[in-house]
């Protein structure tokens, strides 16, 4: 995947819009010198996205002394067959967020953070689920990131080869787009009997989601 | 997306399915104290992971001088919805591979890596695509990862509060497959009139896509 200057869209419309419909983030940090890039939700909270894990976890207690760290979101949107494999590319939207990570102290900031969280696995989740016990919220780390260093590429369309000479040659090109679905929810073998599975988990839709 | 122990796999067939079916890395590495994460296509052959890209550019420079770097391969596979918000989770297979990447010297080294990327977008497509001329080779920086330092790790299935107290709460609780489709090509406007889409492009398979 080259990086070609035209990718670059750096309008906060377009960042949000990226971080928003992605699901999973790759967090990149380093200790002792080695990097490490480890997948995990986040959610976009007006102008800061937010991350989780284990108060317990190495990893989190790191980040969360303001070490530097990079939070990138990429969706697939298909492959593009060029008549040269030179050309060969694919389409994506992706968003990079760069600065360090800063931990939310005050239980109430974390409450709003684990309801993006909630809320952008299933809306309405927040208002069904049993809410975090203080004990469970203490357990929690949550980090924020502002959006002040965030930079979007996005690619589009077909392969590029048509206005060369490679125009010529007998090798079909053109894109194939790759969507998301949602399957049929699937209940806990030990769910309670007579609970019907939300209206949104039997539909599922968000940002990113084909029908 | 707390990482528990019993989600760590570290079977080799584990990790190359993974690395397989997945079309997108995540590539780590580490710039004047400042982590970067960035997107990038990736293949596997036999004991090494691959990843390309411009030789002019600074990252592929910079991580060819054989800095630590990290690669990380992410599917998701669904959304977990527990009775409690603090047990909402999502299903994933990720692969986590450590060490500096080395750059290839040899064109036919590059060939064959080439030859990985390309078959992995579509299989066959190598045979068909015009094939890179020296100054494209030239111009194209691969860099090799053994997997001496990789890690898997795999959640599936529903959440876990069933066995809590938790169960008795009137909450739904079961899990959303997430499935990655492909759509109809997209002939590129330019292509000459008589050419067809290969019949892998018609009906695009790979490990990772669902029909």
């Amino acid at each position: 995947m080259r990086r070609l200057p035209e990718r670059g869209r750096y309008d906060r419309a377009a960042i949000d819009s990226v971080l928003d419909a992605g699901l999973v983030a790759h967090l990149g940090f380093v200790s002792d010198g080695q990097p490490f890039v480890i997948p995990t939700l986040h959610a976009r909270v007006g102008e800061a996205v937010y991350v989780h894990g284990s108060a317990a976890s190495r990893t989190l207690r790191e980040l969360a002394g303001g070490i530097p760290a990079c939070l990138t979101v990429t969706l697939l949107d298909g492959i593009v067959l060029a008549r040269s494999v030179f050309e060969h590319s694919m389409n994506y939207r992706s968003v990079v967020v760069l600065g360090p990570a800063t931990p939310l102290v005050e239980p109430d900031e974390k409450l709003v953070a684990l309801e993006a969280f909630t809320e952008k696995l299933l809306p309405g989740r927040w208002a069904e689920a049993r809410p975090p016990s203080r004990k469970e919220l203490k357990a929690t780390t949550v980090l924020r990131m502002p959006l002040d260093e965030a930079s979007a590429k996005i690619r589009t369309g077909g392969p590029t080869d048509g206005a060369t000479p490679d125009a010529e040659l007998d090798v079909w090109a053109g894109h194939v787009p790759l969507v998301v679905r949602a399957l049929a929810p699937v209940p806990d073998p030990s769910l309670r009997p007579g609970i019907p599975a939300p209206s949104g988990a039997q539909r599922y839709r968000r940002p990113g989601l084909v029908d």
